[in-house]
């Protein structure tokens, strides 16, 4: 496995230098994008990496995975009034759609769906920005998980479309919270920095019928889990989910810091990680590098082969 | 597991009488909406059924998933140039995303990414409506499978929101056959008629690496099975694909007609019926029906039970 | 007032050569885009004209205004039933607002609104082509207008995007005859010929309360006329009317043929004539000449200079 | 004249109790919506009144005239770089159109338009809400004029769909101040209360070539004041702008607070008010009220009778 890990970064190394690093904030815009790194944990707790996936980045949107196990951890079914489980068929960041479904969100893995979670959850904690540190230093299995503050202040201060939607959402009674302090919550869990290797960990409960690999933490139900896989396969790569689900076949979600992660159920966690972005605002070379995996592995959830 | 699909039919009976026919022409409308049959069969040659498994009804939509083997048959990668496979977050003949993405259907199973490929496949066959009824036929191995006549004839009559897609892709310059004779093909199509068992066939091969369990029949490669599967899972089920992943997490086609055939890569291909529709314009009973079954047996594709 | 026109023409003629004449079918896309005429006509009789006044053009969109009338006089305030007068705020031939809003369209002057309101004129009249290119030989005083029949078929060769609109329409149950009929008479209409003197005959009326000049043929009443105004005003050229209204303030309707014609209530029709069109379809050159006219003689109907 | 206008106060009365009061704010919901008043000003200084014409209502979105009228008078036609004069065709307040058309507002007098305004004379006046107030003192000539702070402050609590345009214009680079700060100032603007009589003197202008009619004061140009008035015929009624042209013809401006100002260019101002709203958003009686004054007396701008 290592030494197939080992060939197929080799194989897309050629594509290092496509795409483009995101560029709405500068403390994003200046990420070396020749970076790439992977990791793999087994649900045996095998643990494979190549490349550079002990370095630290910025999770950004697969924080909306943590954000939403928080959400349903403590609120259950009763999220579902707030925010729908539909594919958006949209940019991840139209206000179009929102408005035309009167402020629900279609999931929560669009901006607009996130920032929901993000009110739900504001209403529930106390120190959010600490509880959602918090969990996800335990996931990780890593006390030095931070929030890059740099990453965060700018991200507030490029807030306007987000919060163009927050207030939209508030303008059909769907947000309940001040505004600008959920923004600064969730612009916070945006800038929560993790490496491939803390991000396999962190999502080992996917692959595991909701168990921490490493500590067996209880994070969800078994049905929870494969709810939440259902969501990543269907909603968790912006505008690409299809194309991800057609080239991929495994439930997954995507950061514009580069990251994807993405579950094989019942065996893996992999999180892949190059800065430069496709058109669709994924990692152009994890998508390649995933899709590689697929091919030579097999691991489609849409396969028998795999079972 | 003839005991189990007996007992989850007589669990739902109670839903029988809600919901509500499809209604847009008289030939549907007047099916008895309280007929409910299913049928499995395993890739073991093992078929199971129960209640009203082996009563003929219009496929209509499920058509789509045998048009596009068809397309792909023929055709390959080279299919996609003219339509996606990202879910289309709108009603499924909706036409707003068709003219704001330049007349590119988002997928094969909405109308107009339907239309699209019998306009495909009507460039490829002299005789596409029985090229499509024989494929069918051998696929489903019955003979006896026909399109009915008065249903085609009725739909044609009621074509207009459809010739309005077609019409408004041939603007774009992607239809490029006479709109009235494709839309005579679709339909016809659309109004074959089969039985859960018939389709339970017609569709093992997806569940069996590509080739149809009674006759070995190659359809599709391994990975363009895998693929057609992954279709199915993020965009099979007009705008409920989300909740059908997260509810039952299975790929799945459904049809107006009532019908909703399902597959478990590698084990069964499942087919349920019940002509009653809920809101998304899907079978009311046999939504709850594939609930209960994947709850029961743990059959979701994004759940490490089933492994 | 004649020296005026010619020195008004001389200003514009350095802007021959910019824009681009219609291009969507052969027969338009071969017009010499240097031509340029005016014609004005006051309701005390006297005719001016300047340039190629006396130059038969393809008419297009002008002929709306009679599809108009032609459905007003015949069928009154039941007409807007079926349709509005607001102004869309689209491209003119968008289907977006047109399934919003279920397939009532904004107003006559787009064309979704006047393929209705030919439905209409189709349910009406025997043979809607002839009784239309009458009634426009009559109101321009002129037996020899006819239309162009390689115009005619070569527009209802390209109906896709027209054909569209009227199926989704039918759809909607807002089209009431066969939608190929109906489209050969509107593209007849469209293909109607005439020059810049013609024109401002066959528009004296509105500027004469509803009576033809040359002939004192009763074509509308005061009110009628007034609203026909009205609805140019707000809705005339395409989605510039806010723009014609904010720079030349006359009631107008333009058309792709490059003609723009004008009312000033109680003094003047106006035509102005040059095949090259902005951006937005309407003649560039044409709005130029408008323009400097409502500075120079400052007719706009929303300045007290002009009362 | 007076007699007129009592005459069709009278013939509207049996409408009172039809429509429903603005109910977004208390403040607003709170009002009798059985009052009716109706001022109308000559340019040669006669005043006509009847009903509850003296009595200060809200005067809402009529105050987007005047905070036009500023921002034209310091900033001229570049202004129109950042806001288009074309009618919207959409309700008020959607962002959909918005957001296609990348954050630049169609017209002033929709919410977003009417915001970018705001934002133009939020950059220019050091005090933005006393220069408005004192702006519309001097054109009423009543030193009286206030701002209900109540109202502003329960406009600024329900601020969230104003909000989100904002900041969905900053999100385009279409909004340079600070969203709160020119939130208040708007919702300042729209709370001023001002009665019919002092309302058609502060309309004086727009029938006076630009002038004041008590003071001589120099407001905008001719050409400017043609302009507004233009855009207010095509623009000024919510999406009812093609309706109140085609049954009154006059360049109008409404608000949600019941008010209707009305501009015959070179004779009158007039300003009806009936706090009831009909669907648009405009009052429904005095919608009425204007008709039959337009009917009577034949002064659509659209009409040669008026002439």
């Amino acid at each position: 496995m290592q030494a197939l890990l080992e060939s197929i970064l080799d194989d897309v190394r050629p594509l290092l230098g496509q795409g483009h690093v995101a560029s709405y904030i500068p403390a994003l815009a200046d990420v070396d994008p020749h970076q790439l790194g992977i990791a793999m944990l087994g649900t045996d707790g095998a643990l494979y990496q190549a490349g550079d996936a002990d370095t630290p980045f910025s999770i950004q949107s697969i924080s909306k995975v943590f954000s939403l196990v928080q959400a349903i951890s403590h609120g259950g079914e009763s999220l579902w009034e707030r925010l729908g489980h539909e594919p958006s068929g949209q940019a991840f960041n139209s206000l179009v759609q929102l408005e035309f479904e009167k402020g629900r969100p279609r999931n929560p893995f669009i901006n607009a769906g996130a920032l929901v979670i993000a009110d739900i959850n504001q209403s529930r904690y106390a120190a959010p920005i600490l509880s959602m540190r918090d969990l996800v230093r335990r996931m990780t299995n890593n006390v030095h998980i931070i929030s890059d503050r740099v990453v965060a202040e700018s991200e507030y201060q490029h807030r306007a479309r987000n919060a163009a939607m927050a207030y939209l959402m508030q303008s059909f009674g769907n947000f309940h919270n001040d505004v600008e302090a959920v923004l600064k919550s969730y612009f916070h869990h945006c800038a929560l920095t993790a490496s491939c290797v803390d991000l396999v960990r962190g999502f080992s409960f996917l692959a595991n019928g909701g168990r921490c690999l490493h500590s067996d933490e209880h994070i969800l139900t078994p049905r929870q889990t494969q709810q939440v896989n259902a969501i990543m396969a269907t909603s968790g790569l912006y505008d690409e989910a299809g194309n991800f689900a057609y080239r991929v076949g495994l439930p997954g979600k995507s950061g514009v810091g580069g990251g994807i992660v993405a579950v094989v159920p019942g065996r893996y966690s992999i999180c892949v990680w190059s800065p430069a972005l496709n058109a669709s605002g994924n990692s152009l070379v994890g998508m390649a590098v995933l899709e590689k995996l697929s091919e030579q592995i097999g691991w489609s959830v849409f396969s028998p082969l795999s079972y």
